[in-house]
């Protein structure tokens, strides 16, 4: 048995995880980036085989992480969280600067940045796990306070997107579901659909729950929309 | 360039990682689990090839993981995080289950626990990390809150013990040293040694803070232990 709400007990902190160099780069927002051993420094990385970041990481043998604080834009989590740097240069417009190893880091919203050169690459099914020996960290402002994937999910009403290491399919946390008749809203914002039947389990708000029934400060837990810009299908 | 202090803003939360049988069985206090995949949902766990679990993981192919929350009994952090199985048995005393695949479970100060069979081992040098594919997970009480390694380090006053992947050696943290006349301060509980040339970083005290000039609220960043159990060597 696999309750799946156990695992949003597990801490993460949040992170851009970027690579490619100056012609071509991008990044992700990674939960998953950790310290694996002190001596020598190696930290390692999950990214999704889908992810563009993932093919620019084994192109190029290295990757950087730059931490976010707590009050990062929203701008930043929607654009490297849930768009693709097939479609769009992510890193157009933003603060960006070229590592010892080439790469981009991010410096907007940035505690910290960390540069690794990948030592190791290990296939873990649907995506990569890098690892990598530090070769350089800075901090930016000691001051933040990292944000944490619990905050993001709590405060910032976020959810993991499908590439995510820690996705969660949602019709997985339903246990009982009266049988009644029930609809979808879509937000017009990022395409999530609010299925009144599965409800909002990463807000606590439990199958079967009507879209009028939603407290007023409910917004969609992939984007942050507030409820008037969701349409019924 | 690598600035240390970089590394102390990323986040983890502390975990039991447990292996071994009815027998004999270990487990430690972990900041390094965290899931890699979502299909299927696997989990990775790094442990110093030095601690006893990690011998008894080879052997049984798998192992647990209760997560701990913020107001972990000290003797739990203790007994796991700074004593080694091979001298005592960890487990004696406390409230411990045997899993699916046998391996044990404990549930003192447990929100909820997973438990994993190990698909891969990789040697990542000092350390191994285990791939586990979770085959059970079950929540024991999801009101508490996890507690994550920043908690642990600014209000426990805790410190990474030195098999830890994320253990920092002090020395690597001294930046400016003035000259001067420094003495030493070993805590009784533990051993550790306060050095006054080198502060206690982890406490944000500086190198060169002299011992009498400590917060009277400072404690041992190992054990916890109060200023007054320390002596001048």
């Amino acid at each position: 048995m696999i309750d799946f709400e156990a695992l949003f007990k597990i801490s993460y902190g949040l992170y851009i995880v970027s690579s490619g160099d100056k012609i071509k780069g991008n990044g992700f927002i990674s939960n998953t980036f950790f310290q694996v051993t002190s001596e020598p420094v190696m930290f390692a990385s999950c990214c999704s085989k889908n992810n563009y970041t993932a093919e620019l990481i084994l192109e190029t043998g290295a990757f950087s992480a730059s931490i976010l604080p707590e009050n990062t834009n929203p701008t930043i989590i929607t654009n490297f969280g849930y768009k693709s740097g097939r479609d769009i240069d992510k890193l157009n417009g933003l603060n960006v600067i070229y590592g010892e190893t080439g790469v981009p880091i991010v410096l907007d919203d940035c505690i910290a940045y960390l540069e690794c050169k990948v030592v190791e690459t290990i296939d873990v099914g649907t995506h990569y796990m890098f690892i990598g020996e530090l070769v350089h960290a800075e901090m930016m402002d000691e001051n933040l306070e990292p944000i944490t994937y619990a905050y993001f999910r709590k405060v910032r009403k976020g959810s993991a997107p499908k590439n995510a290491p820690t996705y969660i399919d949602r019709s997985k946390l339903v246990k009982k579901q009266p049988a009644s008749d029930f609809n979808k809203f879509k937000c017009l914002a990022c395409g999530y659909i609010y299925d009144e039947q599965l409800g909002d389990p990463s807000n606590n708000i439990s199958p079967g729950t009507k879209f009028e029934d939603l407290p007023d400060d409910w917004v969609c837990p992939v984007c942050g929309t507030e409820k008037e810009d969701f349409v019924k299908l």
